[in-house]
């Protein structure tokens, strides 16, 4: 076997001071050259780029579901993965061992931030008053933990989209009291994250959409949302909390159509409820390419649109028509992705949460670490690549010159709003404007891209 | 040959008194039981369903482009139809002729209304001039035969998307002169629309989009276009025309990606440049399903959001991945679409225009008809079927019953804005709430849908 | 409410005697105008239709897992369906009720066929030997019910995916033991469908294809495969089992790519391996849109390719990349599927299978009904459509006038094989041959269609 | 302007001594470090890597197609390109002129093949003489450029796809004076190859596919077309032609479906009508995408299927459902690419051909060079990149280990064919066996490729 064997988690329930990744030492900057698939080639964190060093700039996180919840089901196979903290017994003992598990990895891999929905950290309870209970109970646990070893909460959410309460949507739902619910849900869940320091607050809408147009009235889902989300955002004002609030866009599923499709979409609806200050969007890239769109388009849309906020840092598979949530593996693509943010200023509240989960064979403890290092290092060769882009901005000089004449005379009158259209019709007519055919330089441009990306 | 054969057309360039269509008598309505595939077998454009006749729900349209001036190319392959307007000689000639064919064409069909580009119905020329004078000419043409047959204008555009000078853009250009060049044929256009009476004028953004992120300015090109259209709502109400202006989404194709992706990104658009009430769409079947959304989804989208126009007739091919405007072939499809459309109002300014055209081995003037014909039809039977689901509407009663909560205490409380976050946390959880699951009854729905349309 | 409400089953784990739908009459033909949505309105089983009945036609069968064995989860949400015969106890006593709910089920809606999996009827236990043993006692339910309900079994088949040991594939597994694993299900579930008189024997291999090519060995996969599928045939003959054997082709999930893509790749292979007499495909309508090809194509593709055996009644979502399972819906799609086989003489030993769930939404037990009426009239009218095609084959005419000339001179000579490239060259150039273009002639054939489906 | 600025062709029509691309030197080899756009960076062609030159790796070859017969027009945009050899003239001097271009620059760039259709090179004429005429004549002049500039024909072709005559397919045309016509072409075509020296004779079947199943007979045309492909192989053993016979993939467009759709259909056709010893594969990435696949999955499966011949080389967009043609442009794709061919043993007769054009807005000469020159850098690193693979070979280290149970006992006895299912079943069931669950790694394997590919 060409990789290291330890397969088995170190501990056992019964064992709750051990670790559970105790063959696995703390993850280290190793160079480029290393072989060794449990250490950084590239991710040297203190390493300084464009005045940051790499953790700042990639302020990445490690989500709680995928990595510690998630048992490796799939819609047409059973649960695969042996993890001691899934094995029967008492759930709020269960949680605190998960907590356990994730603070230890969170820190063997030594990213700065995790991220969590409620319903991972806590069991639901059979009520509403034994969920308000244990996520207080679990809370704490954080609190805890976070202060322990020094990681830092990214954002927390509410999961309203597991339960069967929310089949039919959570703040659309045809019910008022399944809204009620939510509310309650998000009441403690933004509670949590101000509590716990977390920087952001993430609403991802899993069922805020359809099944079919035949049950469904539009108009009056949207109303209904838009008012949740303006009591979050009141809420977050009276309670001081001073992170920002996040939408996370997807087209589709698990509804056959979501209301948050993409980033234009997300925008449209904010605008619309007068929102567009209060709130701005997490990305994932995933749902940028089920979306129709390139991750880059989302990213940059989200610039251009001033709603720019996070990312989740995953990928789909091209030939497959569903949310596979892969570590990201192309630093064609996130060069161009950590170009744009990185001209745009960088994170101010977000960062890059890995909202990615190994595939379903990759059973071993270890695979969780490789999943997530080579990601790693993936980004850092992406923000050095960027940053060769940026320090000789050879597309922005072409962009400056292409757009050259807005700058001039004619644009400059045009876009003042000065001239109406016939005055300018009569301006063209009169001139017998004949504007010449100038190339968009394509090629050349992906040529200055690869040469930046792969030398 | 199991159709009629006369494949030829009859007029040539010489005869300019002929008919072209000579030998193919005007299409009159004969009843389901005819095997005639040059008579209507639904259409019968006075029969009154649901107080309107059916000529009044469809406000049928006849586009210029498809069927009058497509020669029968395609990507991979040479002009394959051999009209007699398109052969060689003087342009202006044969824009005459084109007009000859297009009115005799509309004239036997029998649908009200046609649309077209200006580019569709006047050469270019060599100059701006040219371009002003020849279309000028042509009006006066279209003036005359809308006269002389009686056929209306339902709309006119600009084809800002064919020529050269375009390829990088019209109204979001990079070069000034590109927009100047684009107002003046707007400007011209929406004149001709105005004079010949049109009810709408369209605006179809081919190249409003980018070929590569890497030499495009996302913002700067959204203010150029949001510049763009406040001119043409100044100069709308400037000259006193009353019809509706409308954008038409589309997604990609022929640029990468288009800024009009879909309904939802045309509003937001709107919203962000306070043109939301000056600006409807006019919605493509085939650009929802390329957007990957249903026909269905982006009509009641676009009711829902105020800011419904007018539907360009067609569909795609579900297995193919441009847009391949076929003629409608779906009464399942638009059964729904009618019902949502009829349930609220029905068309005001707009219609159905079909922007479809025969398949490329369709070379017979017959050809023309029968892809009209079997399309028109198709829209009648849907028109009954949606009407039946109408008169007995088991889907509203179905809606009505599910949100009602919405009209109870809870439900009003919540809307009306007066409960915070908090208040209706505390109020989920002193009651203990705990929401019934109630099933969404998406096939019992479908089947009421299936006993409107299939009996 | 506009449905009946009696939402719960009636029967509870300790009333053994009781039924589970008692509430729910069998499901009756009522005709066309009947607005009972627990009636049928077309599928009068013995009505005849070009000399076979309705029943003969569509030898219509239900399937046990998505009916009685999923429990409502989707892959962002826990079970939501609360079925009697789920609730937690002996795993083998479930099995009795769930079989007990399935007949009951089965007779109420007439259908005369059923199918399943092994691991749907009977628990695996916890070793090869429960399997085997668990596997034999509910074989002998199973058998016990038919003969009191006198519905039959379709066709039977192993699940070689959900378990955990599959995950990386059943016959294509890197690991040996697992084919024999495998084999050993597929060995009893063959063994179980002869005992039962089952018509076919289905193979599936959800997870007989790759997630990423890094670690697959693609040469050797298929050997394994091909290896697995001759032991099959040859112990099909071995047991006299007169059953054909069928492969159901899937584009892709659970896995990112698997073998069996579609009919013709299935094809492909049968003939690398000498398979193609022994074994056909049962094709899915919702894995042909997912593998880019409409559900006509695949139907079209295995009556050329003479493998043509049995059907999956279900349809995917348009817009979304995943199996949906839906139940069908359209009988513009239907009637031609149906024109195609019956023209084709119709099914031998395959029938439509309801591999078709209910909408997670649609919790109760007359949701299920819904689901299989709706859908069994639609395939009912579909056939009458189809026949009403087939008694006037004005498809079938133009099609021989349209390739006539292949049974003239020149072209019986091609096909004869005795006219070289270069003679036939010289016959081209000698002729100066110059073909007519001819039209396709495709919207008037949609026309006659259509005239056929909707009257 | 950040780049050359020299945008115009140095020769005119009247020039004939001048050369055509004047103001562009020789492309040269000038190191990674180089940001000359009209230099290699890592194509140093006589670099050896893996005991070969990267020539002889790479084989590479321009298009006479994409590069010197398209004219920048797409499906709603005009001719944009303005070539000296596109104006208008007579059609045999334009051709001479284009040779001129095509060879120029072939020998400016320095790649040792090129490819084309016969009517690329030759005027079709107005009679199938005229073509037999044109196409000799002008074979003529191809051959004498080829001995004055070394430069090789990697393959030729026959368009048939373009006229009008095929527009309702080729071989598979109803009608059997097409298929004549067809033959004729391909007679030429091969024997032009023959003549020239080429490597390889490719069939691309543009319209051998259907646009509706309403009107077409899928048995009859594939008996048609079996038909045609051994009147070709017949008269290549017949003239003695060495190269490879390659029929190259596409699953529709221009055609709804096209019968050639992936490389496992086109295998299973082969093995249908006994071809497929005779006839191979030419692969091209964007068709890969446009079947559902990737191109590494074409590549690996055309491998495994022992058909693989030649390369391609382009990509689409992945948010695009056409075939955009464009430059090659991941080198995380392609060394994936490279490395399984090399591990094959490299190209025989094929090599990676530029089927690949410039972006419609890239007008210039230099532009043409441009993207040539950064799909040859590209392919050069991804030589380089793949060639470390192989010379630490984890992959194959990994798979030898998940593989090596097929080797042991129970591999070995399953794979010989001498155990029944019986046996199996029986010797599973008395071992009690409960195969191990293994990790697959990929996430490992994942980071292993990154570090050949990004260091």
């Amino acid at each position: 076997m060409c990789h290291p064997s330890n397969r088995h988690f170190s501990r056992n329930r019964t064992d709750p001071q051990m670790s559970y990744f105790e063959k696995i030492p703390a993850v280290k900057y190793e160079g480029p050259q290393s072989t060794n698939p449990l250490a950084f080639r590239h991710y040297d964190k203190s390493k300084k780029i464009l005045g940051k060093t790499l953790e700042q700039h990639l302020r990445l996180a490690v989500c709680y579901w995928h990595t510690f919840v998630w048992q490796g089901n799939d819609i047409f196979g059973q649960p695969v993965f042996d993890r001691p903290w899934h094995r029967a017994g008492d759930p709020i003992e269960r949680a605190h061992l998960k907590a356990d598990a994730a603070f230890e990895f969170f820190s063997k891999l030594g990213t700065p931030y995790y991220t969590f929905h409620d319903t991972d950290v806590a069991p639901e309870g059979d009520s509403i008053k034994e969920y308000v209970n244990n996520f207080k109970r679990l809370t704490d646990v954080l609190q805890k933990k976070q202060s322990e070893t020094g990681v830092k909460l990214l954002w927390g959410t509410a999961n309203l989209f597991s339960h069967k309460r929310y089949m039919g949507g959570a703040a659309t739902n045809p019910n008022p009291e399944v809204f009620a619910y939510a509310a309650t849900q998000v009441f403690h869940a933004l509670s949590a994250t101000h509590e716990l320091g977390g920087e952001n607050y993430v609403l991802w809408g899993g069922r805020e959409g359809y099944e079919t147009l035949l049950n469904t009235d539009l108009r009056r889902e949207r109303e209904q949302i838009a008012r949740f989300l303006k009591m979050v955002v009141d809420h977050k004002h009276k309670i001081g909390f001073k992170g920002a609030l996040l939408i996370e866009p997807k087209p589709q599923e698990p509804t056959k159509h979501q209301y948050d499709y993409d980033v234009a979409t997300v925008h449209g609806f904010l605008k619309q409820f007068g929102l567009e200050k209060e709130i701005q969007v997490n990305i994932e890239a995933n749902h940028a390419t089920l979306a129709g769109h390139s991750f880059h388009h989302e990213i940059a849309t989200a610039l251009a649109l001033d709603v720019f906020g996070s990312i989740d840092a995953n990928r789909g598979d091209p030939q497959n028509g569903w949310d596979t949530d892969q570590f990201p593996n192309s630093a064609e693509e996130l060069t161009l992705v950590i170009y744009e943010l990185t001209k745009a200023g960088g994170f101010k509240t977000g960062g890059f949460n890995f909202d990615s989960k190994v595939r379903r064979q990759s059973i071993d403890p270890e695979d969780l670490f490789y999943g997530h290092i080579g990601a790693i290092d993936l980004l850092a060769v992406s923000v050095e690549r960027a940053a060769k882009m940026i320090e000789n901005d050879r597309l922005q000089a072409f962009k400056d010159d292409r757009y050259k004449g807005w700058n001039g005379d004619l644009g400059k009158k045009i876009l003042s709003g000065d001239l109406s259209l016939e005055a300018l019709r009569d301006l063209a007519v009169d001139k017998q404007i004949n504007p010449p055919h100038v190339s968009g330089r394509q090629e050349y441009l992906e040529g200055v891209v690869n040469q930046a990306v792969h030398g």
